[in-house]
């Protein structure tokens, strides 16, 4: 592409062999300078590249030339003339696209001078994080900083045209909206014209893409801001973006079939890789049950094994326990886990007791004493049966040298133990092959869970999920045991998005909404205009939302979601760049009818 | 497009002769039925338009059908299986896209039932706009108002593809940031993990797209949603949508030529419609000159005369005193205007007094007595001689029948006026011609005006906006001739959008943050983060910004901004669908360190 704009006639990085003789005008940073012989030698780097510039010695002009390449340093922008030339035998850089020529200097201009930067734009950077968002625009010069907001765009420019090319319509929903039951994550929005009274931003448009479906705009999507106003984990923003999607007459497959055509395009566009589709499926129980997680990473196959009839019999106290109370015995085979030192078999006991877990066995698979079938070295061996081993390494497809982990209590406790296990034990023994997609549809979770601490149902999705038509007698009867049509889409054990199928009647969604323990008074106030729009005739309906921060992260093959935001926040919400949040100040505060509360 | 989804093969409004004989399924809302001798005819309507169902009278499944049929009532939802046939002869509907054909039903299902709108989703409705925007999710049904949203779709994916195709980024800035300089009408939100400070929601990214620069990102664009909390005149909203561009290495011919093109391009995609380019160009003091306001309509000529020549020995008291005080005297011929009635002249008066004008003159041009030369009907007259009468009809081009309307006093005011006056009478007496679409860029607006009130200088522009290089040094010297490299974008009278090239040196940034007065503890503390940044090498950069709800308004050739929003807020900044802003909640508020302040 040419480059936009009357100050250069070439990227730096795009000059090759054939341009050899040319007359360019370049523009850029002074990426090195270096001085070899009566010879100024600058790396010249724009947005397309580096190329290498030369000023010779000589009269006139190029003496001229030559004493301004001296005066220059690092991260000044300069203007070069010039005629592009092959490098003398041998002294191409191979490292280089631009490594075969260079460019003779004609003149020099200097647009800007620059201060040394406060820390080195070189790829690896010891600096402190804090220090270079402060100085984010010198941090998104540095070698693949600002390549991966550049991955990033070219990831929302495809989706665009995916998502376009089936007719779904980019249609913008509200940022100052109402606080939604959540609310308590709601970032609030006092307003000056309504004193007292307060907006709230979008944890997500749920509401209104549901809405636009009603007015019969059939499809939509958007790549919108959403906010949550939380204490931030290790990796989370108070603002992110979701790519947020919704259609008219519709069912699961319809969206399955549009989101695996996205992510195949995405995959070969961006990253020219070819990912298989369908993607396969898995039920949200059948998740648990093999991989111990609702978000399996199906990189690796490994599965957690239910030992519960191996040991349906059994003496070792804690699994009995575990059995009779309903629980679970779970079993999970490390391939030659055998090799462990007792040190490190004590540090995955460790990992499960810093997860709430009493303990966690585990057994070795050796040879059995002379000559006889396989044994199983184990604090536990001795008050198994030999035909249990027999079954367990069965079961668990345990071969000599094997290791075992065991996990009694509770069943979805103990999945998700040794769900966690799998995955942590798989990465630290390097059995995740690199370089692999693994893509999974996760289905049919549970409408509702139970909440202990709040002694009530709670919503697994979201209140506006359908449950299935073979589900519904369930509501009220059974709730726990109906499904919903719910889809989450998990890549490499990361949750990508989730959607379902909505209520489209009003009667399921009263009925759901009394599930949820949400009164008529409550249901009414927050979400009146929902119902009342499904009063009017709102047509079958669904949808899914992506976390495009999440996406970008994983596609960009980078390890925090900072790295993929122009000018992200801290853990604690700020930006050290402007220094928001900044203090209020209790004029500004008036007008809005507010004032701080006294420190206490 | 094939619909996309399971239930249906076909969009209602897709529907043509070639389809006769052909089984297809639809579905959508029930337009309008009527029965008709035993017949049930309904109108089905999906987004892609509308198409008639028949239900004959029949055994059997027939029988079903038509039963149901006699059910279903306005905006119920349904799906329909059936044969596409050839309408009989003499009963095709040529007011319909698929009048032709219709329907033969051999299965009717019914989706959704419907309550009967609150009112009726026709195109034009006497329904007060509360009621409507209470259930938008229905006035978005009726004809032409989801059309809007549609075309805004459109909009903004060719904006996208003409942005991407010159290599434009889409890059995203945040929505929770740090309060501007401009913070009296900054949003704030108050921070949980910061209690006692708030960000503020963005009036627009300025600072962020030129630090994008200063990072080396060289072309970035945006579809960003922005923020202001003022009192709202007739048509604002409190969230505002921008087209946000920047670019390095850029000078204004460089943005001319790519809005240009984006424009002509969007004009021709969306519309249909050729638009000439390059758009003609004018100054900001000719602007005022000739048209009296910095955003000319140039539709129609019409231009003002400044009369000060013509007047210089006038002995006309008012413009005798204007002339004297160095103000103006300003002219405007309304063709044919000497029709005008006593009264409709004493409403122009009116028209000039409402704005603040001491009074307006007026004169019709006239055949002098005896076949003289033309003579001037006006109380004025008698003050002039003969010959200010003959240079004032060459001045202003005037002719038998015109009607000359003459302002005097301050020149800006007196321009100002006779602009307004010339737009609201070239509406009036429809001089505007229709379907015409007049760009005009204005430039070289001043750097800065002085603000009587405040006593100081005030940026015309921004305060990053670079001057002009033969006016920065009249900064210091004489700062109200410096001009600026800044550039408004008008559209038929309406500023469409606006931009500049930036200053890239910070020695330039704190002279016009001196001029402007901006303390340096001020400096430091508001803007110190680009004072920063341009100190460690800016590239020459510039860049626009558009009012996408504006321009697609004006594209969609709708009257209110509302029009093209999926979920506007009316005047006092309300939601009418989710009574958003809601009261605060004081625990709520609590968390935020933050109280409401008591009633006075």
């Amino acid at each position: 592409m040419k480059p936009f704009g009357r100050y250069r006639t070439h990227g730096a990085g795009t000059l090759r062999d054939e341009h050899d003789g040319e007359t360019v005008t370049l523009a850029g940073w002074v990426d090195r300078r270096r001085d070899h012989g009566g010879v100024a030698f600058l790396d010249l780097r724009d947005a397309s590249g580096i190329v290498q510039v030369v000023a010779d010695a000589g009269e006139g002009e190029a003496e001229e030339v030559l004493a301004a390449a001296h005066d220059v340093r690092g991260e000044w922008v300069v203007q070069v003339r010039g005629t592009v030339r092959r490098r003398p035998e041998g002294m191409a850089n191979p490292e280089l696209a631009t490594g075969a020529v260079e460019v003779a200097a004609e003149s020099l201009d200097v647009l800007a001078v620059a201060e040394t930067p406060p820390f080195p734009l070189t790829e690896r950077v010891e600096t402190d994080e804090n220090l270079r968002l402060e100085h984010r625009y010198l941090d998104l010069r540095r070698p693949g900083v600002g390549d991966a907001i550049r991955l990033r765009a070219r990831i929302t420019s495809v989706i665009r045209e995916v998502m376009e090319r089936h007719g779904f319509l980019d249609i913008e929903t509200p940022m100052l909206t109402r606080s939604t039951p959540e609310g308590a994550r709601d970032f609030l929005v006092p307003s000056r014209l309504q004193p007292g009274s307060v907006y709230a931003l979008p944890q997500s448009p749920q509401l209104f893409k549901q809405l636009l479906m009603v007015a019969g705009l059939e499809r939509y999507y958007q790549i919108v801001r959403c906010f949550r106003d939380e204490d931030l984990r290790a990796d989370r923003q108070p603002e992110f973006t979701q790519l947020d999607v919704e259609a008219s007459f519709v069912d699961e497959e319809d969206l399955y079939g549009l989101v695996e055509e996205l992510m195949a395009t995405l995959w070969e566009r961006v990253l020219g890789v070819e990912i298989p589709t369908p993607f396969p499926r898995i039920t949200y129980e059948a998740a648990f049950a093999r991989y111990g997680t609702d978000a399996p990473d199906t990189r690796f196959d490994l599965r957690l094994t239910d030992l519960g009839e191996v040991f349906s019999g059994t003496e070792v106290g804690v699994f009995r326990s575990a059995l009779d109370e309903g629980g679970s015995v779970i079993g999970w085979r490390l391939p030659d886990g055998g090799q462990l030192s007792r040190k490190q078999f004590d540090g995955w006991v460790e990992f499960a007791q810093r997860r709430g877990a009493k303990g966690l066995a585990w057994g070795v698979v050796e040879s059995g004493e002379g000559g006889s079938g396989p044994a199983l070295r184990s604090p536990l061996s001795k008050f198994m049966a030999d035909d249990e081993i027999t079954a367990l390494l069965v079961a668990t497809q345990a071969r000599l040298g094997d290791a075992i982990f065991f996990g009694a209590g509770p069943t979805r406790q103990t999945q998700e133990l040794m769900g966690a296990l799998r995955v942590a034990a798989a990465r630290e023994h390097e059995l995740v092959p690199a370089g692999k997609w693994a893509f999974t549809w996760v289905t049919e979770a549970p409408v509702v869970e139970w909440n202990v601490d709040e002694a009530r149902w709670e919503a697994v999705h979201h209140p506006f999920t359908a449950p299935t038509d073979d589900s519904l007698h369930k509501l009220e009867a059974d709730p726990a045991a109906a499904r919903a049509r719910a889809y989450d889409l998990v890549l490499n054990g990361t949750e990508l998005g989730g959607g379902s199928i909505r209520i489209h009647r009003r009667d399921t969604q009263e009925r759901v909404f009394d599930l949820l323990g949400v009164g008529h008074e409550e249901a009414r106030e927050k979400f009146g205009f929902l119902l009342d729009a499904l009063a009017y005739g709102a047509p079958p309906h669904g949808g899914i939302a992506f976390g495009l921060d999440r996406l970008a992260m994983l596609m960009a093959d980078k390890r925090s979601l900072r790295d993929v935001i122009a000018f992200p926040k801290t853990q604690s919400g700020s930006d050290p760049l402007t220094s928001a949040p900044a203090p209020v100040d209790a004029a500004q505060l008036r007008d809005l009818g507010l004032r701080t509360l006294p420190k206490e």
